[in-house]
């Protein structure tokens, strides 16, 4: 399948590879695709990215990104993702299926980053609110990227995920590619205002971090 | 141990049940300690309640109910602890150690309740501040009080429950207590500022009770 990612960090990256890995045509999207050899924060360089995928990738703009996919993913740092997808455009994200895989961490007043989800509002919402034409689908913001994409790699993936959005067939969409990575337990949450759970969940996830002094965590719904 | 309980709910009710039956010797604090015949919430009538233990427990004034205990618990609904625990009194209180068991749903707007806690402010917090002597460890906050209890008969109880406080000594004291109701993985998550890691975590577990028909749920953090 062609799928775009708005964003180029090591989430998208560590996506992009595993999409590459599993056959699909990927684009990568990102503010100045001419900036090939700058390290993205957490992430290598997009040269060594692209030369990692072997010819079977590309880095693009965010809106030529967005044009590529017949799926799309916003990796973005949360605090940006609006900014990004108004420069990919109404006209290519068309009624796209959007996987948010974002957070809005904010740790520019100390550790543990501030999560900018709440009770009022949570970031799925907004992008859905911005783009309404867009099938925003929030998953896996809960789960570190190596885990999202190996989820077997932890426990032998015996471990949940789960899924926000307005539009049932997107889910299901968007529940076919997470048992392509290997998620066996896809909770659907319900519409996109759902997604404030695992956005605030978050405010955990970061105590759990520091807790177990790993990122390679996730929970299981037992039930 | 000696152990009283503020509130009179089925929280309440069902760790007071669960204390006796353990051997405690305890008391349960109500506002109004007269009113034995209503029935309290989604609990019973706290006459049944103490026909249930066997003449092992006794109903109180939250303030005798602070007095008896060497170890306190918050179990009131959060919107209402701190009133409560005014009420107690700040000699009744003294140093003791409180598990604050509580959280703030708001109800009022519809469903799923709106959760108190954000990234600004969490309900334990605010007891310590408002009590400052006293050893506040948040627990159990995360999961259905059936489960708090007796954790062995959700899935052999290999799932997870978490303390915050400041007090190195009352988080031991507390996970004592909880290994004595079955419980085993019990994370610290840090100081009291790190109950808002659980308490925003509400917000996800509202979320888990809609779409999986069931309170008789937790999670296991998966590492």
């Amino acid at each position: 399948m062609k799928i775009g990612i708005i964003g180029s960090g090591i989430v998208a990256q560590t996506l992009g590879t595993k999409l590459v890995q599993l056959g699909h045509d990927v684009a990568l999207g990102t503010r100045d695709p001419g900036k090939l050899d700058d390290k993205k924060g957490f992430g290598g360089s997009l040269r060594d990215w692209l030369a990692n995928a072997n010819g079977k990738a590309k880095v693009v703009s965010f809106r030529d990104a967005a044009t590529h996919g017949e799926l799309l993913i916003n990796a973005t740092h949360g605090q940006n993702s609006i900014d990004a997808l108004k420069l990919a455009g109404d006209d290519a994200l068309g009624s796209k299926v959007l996987i948010d895989v974002s957070n809005e961490l904010d740790a520019s007043k100390g550790l543990p980053p501030r999560v900018g989800a709440s009770q009022d509002s949570c970031l799925a919402e907004r992008l859905q609110a911005a783009f309404p034409k867009v099938k925003v689908v929030k998953s896996l913001n809960t789960i570190n990227c190596g885990v999202m994409v190996e989820p077997k790699a932890l426990a032998g993936g015996d471990h949940s995920v789960f899924v926000s959005g307005n539009d049932a067939a997107a889910k299901a969409a968007v529940g076919e590619l997470l048992k392509s990575f290997g998620w066996t337990d896809i909770l659907d949450l319900g519409d996109v205002s759902s997604a404030r759970g695992p956005e605030m969940y978050m405010a955990l996830w970061l105590r759990l971090w520091g807790a177990t002094k790993t990122g390679t965590i996730n929970i299981k719904v037992v039930r």
